[in-house]
């Protein structure tokens, strides 16, 4: 790895922190510049534009996300077992200073046309087609039920990590995760169930 | 009301919705201005401060959701009737022009703590207390199992709310209600299975 990339890489690891806390939006070059001790002028010379340093942090965040949730998971045996490896990489991630940066990506631009909203919805769908193909890996595998429907599951999955990101960053609540768990519990007996 | 009044809440309807696109942060007394035609000046007189805006946004939020949800979902019969009216008005409420401002603002402000942080979580509390209580109704009306857990069913019920919210409005998918009242329909049969 080069020197400046290097840097960069620095800078981005700064940049998705700054993100996680402030989102997208408030991540500005001019703050930045003074999170990360370098000169505005030096932070242009990476990223031209702030749309570029948000696609930039966008690009970074989901390189951890792979790295820390997506790759971990799919050590685990397939169905069932990745389901739940998913889900326990997942809320820890979402732990870290300042939460789920996709969360407040999500949040941010869904009303904000343009090149940021398009990679977040375009990371969300490769999200959604994960825990898709996971369930109906347990199909194949005879663990759910034949005509078990995984979007549906997926959308139930994602709520529950949303449920408990909410409670657990704004209560404070110990207890969110371990609700989140059971709820989790409930979805995969709800698939395995003959309807 | 006086012409004073009138004016306020006009400009606090259009505020609500800026936030609703925007978030919170994104909502200035510039913008404001602009977007309603008036001169920032007659603005710093209404909200002297864009904390007092912030603040005076969310108050007039709250009073919507309890003019369009909450009153109206009081009108139902107690417990499963209820939450089914409650859940048929937020969704309503959800689909207006730029999404839920409070979701927007609890992901903006869960890191920034202070007064919006506070009422956010304020609003966020009284708001599950509400399911809980509709949800502990139903139990007390036997319609629920008695060991039913309305912590559990309340953040439940809010995972389901949050994913159709993300899953409507980041993909546009048309199916994300149905799905939300499958899901919301698996959590009521759950409350009454017997353990």
């Amino acid at each position: 790895m080069s020197k400046g990339e290097a840097t960069r890489q620095a800078v981005l690891d700064q940049a998705v922190e700054v993100a996680r806390q402030v989102g997208l939006g408030g991540l500005t070059i001019g703050r930045l510049a003074e999170q990360a001790h370098m000169s505005k002028s030096g932070l242009f010379a990476h990223f031209r534009s702030k749309e570029a340093l948000q696609l930039a942090v966008l690009e970074h965040a989901r390189a951890d996300f792979e790295a820390h949730v997506a790759r971990p998971t799919l050590k685990a045996p397939r169905g069932e077992a990745r389901l739940r490896a998913l889900f326990d990489h997942w809320v820890r991630w979402i732990g870290l200073p300042g939460g789920c940066p996709f969360v407040a990506a999500a949040t941010e631009f869904d009303d904000q046309p343009g090149p940021v909203r398009d990679r977040v919805v375009h990371d969300l769908r490769d999200l959604f087609d994960m825990i898709n193909t996971i369930f109906r890996t347990g199909i194949t595998e005879g663990q759910f039920r034949a005509d078990a429907d995984p979007e549906q599951f997926t959308q139930d999955f994602y709520g529950v990590i949303l449920g408990y990101h909410y409670v657990r960053r704004l209560f404070g609540d110990e207890q969110a995760e371990q609700r989140a768990r059971r709820a989790l519990d409930a979805l995969i007996e709800q698939a395995r169930r003959p309807a």
